[in-house]
């Protein structure tokens, strides 16, 4: 199998021409420039002689001809606004091309690389439909919720594209034997490590939990300190105590963000009567994330009262972990030592239309460095060097689980 | 001089049907609400027997007729949206019925009793138009500018009003000895402390610091803790260092606020890139005032750069303190004592139009209590026997100086 580095940037500069922005890419699900990439993507995958199609949620889905068995390689092509021109679209592109050198290399004994590009990963009308519909968690009911303040529902503008009334293409299990999705990092770790391709050991669970300040609000100027229940001076100490304990429970990599923080009326001569502030939370680790859980939970109940303000928590929602499949990982991490990298072992903080497949399939996960960190943003890049690394390293961890699935067939 | 407790009581509720909502009054500046009741105010005025007009700017002036000189007494009939029915009413209406039960007296040997309801103490257009304007601070460009977002300019709706053109009531220095105002504490320190009668020691000077912080937003999940440029995590440090600065700088009465935060983009799952809150504090000295503000400004310095962010402060603006003329206090003390109370002697946290008087006159002020502390709500209430106590103790007072005027004529 033959890794084609110009075809492969060529067709990545090619994509981010739909929505382009000079630089950034404005490409989200279902806008007339993404409709005209997924065109444009179902052209080059027939060109590559895969079996392709776009299904009902607009997935594009490009299946390797002549196989019973396929790795599934994807990601997505739709961007949030003013988005970078690589995120999704990378390991998309890594999908085709590994798949098209695949083809080209002839006939193997072992399964075929299939590629997909899920519909809406970025949450346009609702996010992951793609993958969610492909692993059979998207009812008609789901689609018919998905409305917007502005502009058609998903189920319009699904019509709209001509995708409405056809059918969603499926997971299947005798079929797929694992999901491989490489993205950019999206974060400035492995910059800041000198290092240039991540194996992803699990992506984040997240948890949030937002936290209500209760006092009275009254004038700035005649209410005596002592006399004050300020919600605002009680989030601050909430906050102020809260960190070091999050510090404490959140093990090596767990991490956490007060973002939100709201205070009312929120003018300069009223003493705050009352405050929020959104704690959001994310491990790879349940149990991290309950102690987490549970610190914020403590800090709660020890500031309730103080100076006059009722603290109280609302219940904490979010997703579970995902685990990926250490055995694949382990083949990327190979991989990655066979083109002389030291490969950093890192969670995905971020989440991905990976962690809808991982409850029906053995997935894995690859990165490649984000420059500064930034992602979602026209900023966003990768070095050219690094995403052809990426490449080759995704296509020779692809070759090695070929080999492995061919050895033992199911 | 014989107060009239049913009188005073009648014109007060009577004051508070323009406007009225039961409970609370709305009844802002110009508004036909307020245009009614300063006609009614004006009817009062004559029918007490004053020299009563309504100026250029709206002021409500009556003088005490046949005299040279005169003790100037009162306060504004405007309220905020959806107020209070006391706020500056009742120090209108006290000056009221002092000035007529003077008046029914018969002719002193001392200063009369002049009465004002000034234009737009709560800043419908130009906060303390009328006050400024009495005092000569006002210019037909300050009046050219007053606009606002919806509805007339304020020198439209002064003309629509029938005021256009006229000239400006002026303060005469000649003719006025001091200036007395009597209003709700607005606060809860009376009740607290269980007294009927505060007496104001001055009224704080008010200053303001934005203080702002410049990190790097950042995804909450890809972000580690250790690489994060956290804006809204170095204000929360920031507010919790600043608050025992400030306790231990601002004297025993010296209050602050933190009433405004903001955190950008202000999203759970974004690592605040930038935040600020304003820092308001108030005094009634100004080396207190100095020495919070040097706190502040230590504080700025001791944060910036921590954790890679920058930390920075605006120019303090603000409103110097007020000083009471504190013989005329001892009077309004004497005369509570008088009547068998102990009174308070405390600083006004909030502004009043007695503010702009005290640059050129003696004044003085009187609080009765606000029940709860609430003021500048619909709530707002004070209990009649407060009420009537105020205006006993404010025209026991009044006395007492027109006795040392006529004893001491200029």
């Amino acid at each position: 199998m033959k890794i084609n580095h110009t075809r492969l940037l060529a067709d990545l500069h090619q994509l981010a021409e739909f929505g382009g922005l000079e630089p950034g890419v404005h490409r989200p699900f279902l806008s007339p420039q993404d409709l005209e990439a997924r065109n444009w993507l179902l052209h080059r995958m027939h060109e590559a002689g895969l079996d392709a199609q776009i299904d009902g949620i607009g997935n594009v889905y490009g299946r390797a001809p002549n196989v019973d068995q396929s790795i599934l390689i994807g990601s997505h092509i739709d961007t949030v606004p003013n988005g970078g021109w690589l995120d999704g679209a990378l390991g998309v592109i890594y999908g085709l091309e590994i798949a098209r050198a695949c083809i080209e290399a002839g006939a193997s004994v072992g399964p075929g690389v299939d590629v997909i590009s899920f519909a809406d990963e970025e949450s346009a009308y609702l996010g992951m439909a793609g993958s969610r519909a492909f692993c059979g968690y998207l009812s008609d009911a789901d689609i018919g919720a998905a409305t917007r303040e502005e502009g058609p529902d998903l189920r319009e503008a699904l019509v709209e594209a001509g995708y409405g009334g056809r059918p969603f293409a499926k997971l299947d299990l005798d079929r797929h034997v694992a999901y491989l999705e490489a993205h950019i990092e999206q974060g400035p770790r492995l910059e800041a490590e000198g290092k240039r391709i991540g194996v992803v050991t699990g992506i984040f669970g997240i948890r949030r939990i937002r936290v209500y300040f209760s006092g009275q609000a009254n004038h700035a100027g005649t209410t005596p300190m002592r006399l004050r229940k300020d919600a605002g001076a009680a989030l601050i100490e909430f906050c102020h105590e809260l960190r070091p304990r999050l510090e404490a429970a959140s093990g090596a990599d767990g991490v956490w963000n007060m973002g939100q923080v709201t205070f009312h009326p929120g003018t300069g001569n009223v003493v705050p009567g009352s405050a929020e502030v959104l704690v959001e939370y994310r491990n790879q680790s349940v149990d991290e994330l309950d102690a987490m859980e549970a610190e914020i939970q403590a800090a709660v109940v020890m500031a309730d009262g103080r100076n006059g303000v009722a603290v109280s928590a609302s219940k904490p929602g979010g997703l579970a972990p995902t685990a990926v499949d250490m055995d694949i990982a382990e083949l990327i991490s190979i991989a990655a030592r066979g083109r002389g990298q030291v490969p950093v072992h890192m969670p995905s903080g971020a989440g991905h239309d990976a962690m809808v497949l991982s409850s029906q399939l053995p997935i894995a996960m690859l990165f490649v460095p984000s420059i500064g960190g930034v992602s979602h943003d026209v900023a966003e890049d990768t070095a050219e060097a690094d995403i052809l690394l990426g490449v080759d390293v995704m296509a020779d961890a692809v070759l090695a689980l070929a080999e492995q699935v061919g050895r033992n067939p199911r």
